[in-house]
């Protein structure tokens, strides 16, 4: 696969994960599985709508023109978007800074029989906060472990958590900046800090780094996603969001079904009394 | 002090902490005290307003006709509501709960500068919940963790953290009870369902044992009010807001002494620039 589950603990170096792996498949190989692969979550999705005990959150990180937006937009095309909310994490107002960073977080997550997807996230707090030195080391450092609680909370009321990094290279960045200033339907994302940012590329990977190995867990695992082919990136994401939710799927169906035959006793019950009193 | 900081892992017999405990004053003289101790607090809270680095969270746990509305009404009376918010915390709703049992909670956290008490609070998801089995014992049992987690976190994001059992016996919530009766103004308090809970008296105890012993940490303890006469509630819970907010008195005065020269130069800066230009 792809997508590149990072194990609790493991040492990440982002240098040696290829950013342009695609796979066996060739692009139009790839936009059939991903056709397949959609149907699939979204059945997945109806199901865990209809069984009502769990909900999905979908984090997505990573720098600038990573294709968060675009990644996004793909996974609404095979969900249901009814019951699906995005929030996107942008810079704190006043009234989210003087809350912990977790609080508009936690606020948006996912209620039961939903799909919560992030565009930036309480990482964020980890990542620009950390680059740019916003709060001393000690606050930001004993934030892994409070993302960890925070994130274990959400899994022990029922929310599977999925967190994707997506991971481009230096140079796939240069030429999407580049493209943007050429394209007029993209010129409204043009900013010069994202040039500035980019000379702080380095910092950001090893922030990355760090923030991806202390807050990967079985409960709440971090994907490094190769992401300088779109089509590539975009069937990595389907791939693990079929393979997180295929082991509910049995689980789902039975309780569906007896849910379903009570109902059906109730109406068969129901019929009785009225053909009685008739 | 009449009110029991209970420390980190002490083990908790309410059994043998006297519910009407009235320190070594007279009513008039706790009065007299209370006055004074609530003017202190009331000025406290205004330097909290005004540094706007902390907030001040106040929790009330206690058994039903425990006192919680009128010490929280007390306390109103001495702090500046505009920057105070109540949150009472009943049977969940379907929303509430289709989340976590502290998202509710986590939404109304009290933003820097200002006072949060919560009436009831995230500590029934260990009371209530687990003295009518409303969930698995695992499943409760691993709140007391998430609790401190959550807590912990508030803290770090300067929020100070008090909280009040106030404790009174198995008789005089008899007494209260019948009063309810009497009292045409309370008949509107009186339900059944205290009676049938007051059945349970023995487990909650356990409970709230449990709880407090577990979730008393350095920055969020846990106090044992006696609360069997009012006057000596009232006037333990304003000693332990006076005690755990006096030592940032200093600090706060400090803070507000350098915004003060700051804006003092600004201003002599500007009537300068405006005697140049005149």
């Amino acid at each position: 696969m792809p997508a590149r589950r990072i194990s609790p603990n493991q040492i990440v170096r982002l240098d040696s994960i290829p950013t342009d792996y695609t796979g066996d498949l060739s692009k139009d190989e790839a936009q059939e599985r991903l056709k397949d692969l959609g149907k699939e979550v979204g059945d997945l999705q109806e199901l865990l709508f209809a069984a009502g005990d769990h909900s999905l959150l979908i984090v997505f990180q990573g720098m600038d023109t990573a294709g968060k937006d675009g990644a996004i937009n793909r996974i609404l095309e095979y969900v249901n978007v009814q019951s699906c909310r995005v929030s996107s994490f942008k810079v704190p107002t006043p009234i989210e800074l003087a809350h912990d960073f977790l609080w508009r977080v936690h606020a948006v997550a996912p209620p039961k029989g939903s799909v919560g997807i992030f565009n930036r996230s309480h990482y964020e707090d980890v990542l620009v906060v950390r680059v740019k030195q916003l709060v001393p080391e000690a606050v930001w450092r004993a934030r892994y472990e409070q993302i960890n609680a925070f994130e274990s909370l959400l899994a022990s009321s029922g929310t599977i958590v999925v967190k994707f990094f997506l991971h481009i290279s230096k140079k796939e960045q240069e030429e999407r900046l580049l493209a943007r200033e050429q394209d007029v339907e993209k010129a409204w994302k043009l900013s010069v800090g994202d040039w500035k940012e980019r000379e702080r590329w380095d910092d950001y990977q090893r922030a990355y780094e760090e923030a991806i190995a202390r807050c990967s867990t079985e409960h709440a695992p971090w994907y490094v996603v190769p992401a300088d082919k779109k089509w590539a990136r975009d069937l990595a994401v389907a791939e693990v969001l079929a393979e997180t939710l295929r082991p509910y799927r049995e689980p789902w169906l039975a309780q569906l079904a007896s849910v379903g035959v009570k109902a059906k006793t109730e109406l068969a019950e129901y019929r009785a009394s009225l053909a009685q009193s008739a």
